[in-house]
């Protein structure tokens, strides 16, 4: 399923980034609308310190339709207590408003630094012109709510008639880089609710679920779907295969712009007992920290591997039987070193992606994930910040 | 309980450390070793693909009785399927011959490059000039199986009449940097196999098990008591403490010389629903690459504590209850931040150890961790260096 060459939206939906002063520059404050309301669904992080954003947008998502999303940057909302969880339903009050809709159809999102108050009068003063400039390219929303993003990152698809647009943000897990994972998936089919959050939670959970740039899972990961059905139904398998497709996509490019990151990881696993233990061995083997330094390093180091595969101590793991290959080298086969051109390897793990897959030989469970490099950068970037 | 400032041996324990070959050069070959049989009780790597001297050792220390630990640095044996097992089967028995004594009172440890086969040939010519090398300073052996460790570690202290000395090496969880963890504990004092077996389980749950460099699990981590009884039986309650005491201060040394470490982390946990969850929540904390590039970085980043804590999904969590000291200072009371004086706990961040608290206010369970900053130093170790 091929994407557009340039990302469009979906029949209804437009958006609109302005600066409306909670960072010193640059925008912060970004909209994205349905011309009607939409049957919606959304999933947010299982952090158990979340931000006012999710408490509110939890409420929010069971109605099962929403017609737009307000997204500000700089500030997360996130250990703000009562007093956040305020200001967040003002956040969303005054977007209804602004867009002369009903409030409980406005999902808001904050992302930034934690335990600052939400400059609430700043987002309200910010709404008019946000409002005024709304307008067809969904790149100026990507951008709007960029923050340590090193690009913006958007993607749109056909699926029948209609339209799938993908629109998202994150690079660390967590502030202060402020850049926590957002998606916000627009399309013109028409979607019921139920069938829309059962999509949504499936595909989450084999894309941005698999996903780990460092292994800390942010306060204000939220991602959400707006079908607005203004181009009629779709078949619900096209339209799960083109969101998983759009995900997958998505989740790549996340991985890939993840904080420091110089290469994006794709690990495979196959043959585990079944799919949980396959999903736990992917993920230890992309969050592993020397798995990610050798991907740095460029080295094939199949004792890392074995490992981060021994490591999933509840998995069902027999060493003589576990195979590995790096970039489509074979490099581990009955559990032992096989001979293999290391010189040819170190050439392939210097490209962009690299694969590795891994084979436990015990069922038939598979699971994908990914992930991306450890460098200098990533320590960098989080151990020099501003943090209050 | 102080240490002894020189570290010395129990009665009855001597060890040796030579160059047999392995390594282009230095000690490759350690050996520690009691005039008469001991009781002894061993610990070993969780990792699914263990080591083949793992294999063994298990087995050896089903019977509660061992009078010599022979080491070598390099290679690992590990993934070297059932050669390997012969090999390290060889290694015991050629040095129980050396010493003269039964073959199945000798564990054997290695540690080093994955996947390549034990030089058993190099470790047997080197045992007659190990043996015979056989002397009283305990720091001789703790040099002999160093590896990237930047100083040996070994402590000692009395119990009662009897002596308690700890001999450590570890730095990185897994090769190559030949870091794995190994904890030899050698005491005079008459404790039965059983006993000894039950403090060493209880006391490494609290201490080695709570010490984490980099989430990654070797395939050699060993950690083994022998205790000879020359000097007759002291109190359990006072031979635990020493255990405790000694392995704790062991814990520290290994984390403050983690891979690329500037700084020893110290987290405690209090106020949990339980033990299992404190122990969660700790080590979330010394774990989370964000709180560790905090450290590293200086910077006093309550955001990311919460983070820590709240994304231990399967705790009780009550955000509105957590407080948080740094080095001493409240930055966090009733899940918010408070005000503190960020200059000053800045200037405490730099100094080595940082002690983090976290009081989740919602039960009695407490925990301790330790662990260290994430520098790039520990990127540079991990991205260079020789796998095969």
């Amino acid at each position: 399923m091929p994407f557009h060459e340039t990302p469009r939206f979906p029949r209804g939906f437009r958006c609109a980034a302005v600066h409306c002063g909670i960072k010193a520059e640059g925008r912060d404050l970004s909209l994205f609308a349905s011309e009607t309301p939409a049957a919606a669904a959304a999933v947010f992080t299982r952090n158990k310190v979340p931000g006012a954003p999710i408490l509110v947008g939890r409420e929010l998502a069971r109605g099962g339709r929403l017609q737009a999303v307000v997204v500000n940057s700089r500030v997360s909302n996130v250990g703000t207590g009562e007093e956040g969880v305020v200001r967040a339903r003002r956040m969303g009050e005054a977007t209804a408003t602004a867009l002369g809709i009903h409030p409980g159809l406005v999902l808001m999102s904050s992302t930034g630094v934690i335990g600052v108050p939400l400059p609430i009068d700043k987002i309200e003063s910010g709404l008019p012109s946000l409002v005024a400039g709304l307008q067809d390219d969904p790149m100026v929303g990507a951008e709007g709510i960029m923050t340590t993003d090193t690009h913006p990152k958007a993607v749109s698809m056909s699926v029948g008639q209609a339209t799938l647009t993908v629109v998202a943000k994150g690079s660390g897990m967590i502030e202060p880089n402020m850049a926590t994972m957002l998606v916000f998936a627009f399309t013109d089919a028409a979607v019921d609710a139920g069938p829309l959050d059962s999509a949504l939670r499936e595909v989450v959970d084999d894309t941005f679920n698999m996903l780990s740039v460092d292994t800390d899972t942010s306060t204000s990961d939220t991602c959400a779907i707006l079908a607005n059905g203004l181009t009629g139904p779709v078949a619900t398998d096209d339209f799960k295969s083109a969101l998983l497709a759009a995900f997958t996509r998505v989740t790549e490019l996340l991985a890939r712009d993840g904080e420091g990151a110089t290469t994006l990881l794709r690990v495979t696993v196959t043959g585990a007992a079944d799919r949980r233990e396959a999903r736990t061995v992917a993920k230890s083997l992309v969050s592993s920290p020397l798995v990610k330094t050798m991907v740095f390093g460029g080295d094939p180091n199949v004792g890392r591997v074995l490992m981060a595969v021994g490591k999933c101590f509840d998995c069902t793991v027999l060493p003589g039987r576990i195979a590995a290959s790096i970039c489509g080298v074979p490099v581990l086969a009955g559990g032992l070193r096989v001979a293999f051109d290391e010189g040819a390897v170190r050439e392939l793990l210097r490209r962009d992606p690299v694969d590795l897959e891994v084979d436990l030989g015990v069922g038939e469970g598979r699971a994908r994930a990914w992930g991306c490099d450890l460098t200098h950068g990533y320590v960098d970037e989080n151990a020099a910040y501003y943090s209050s």
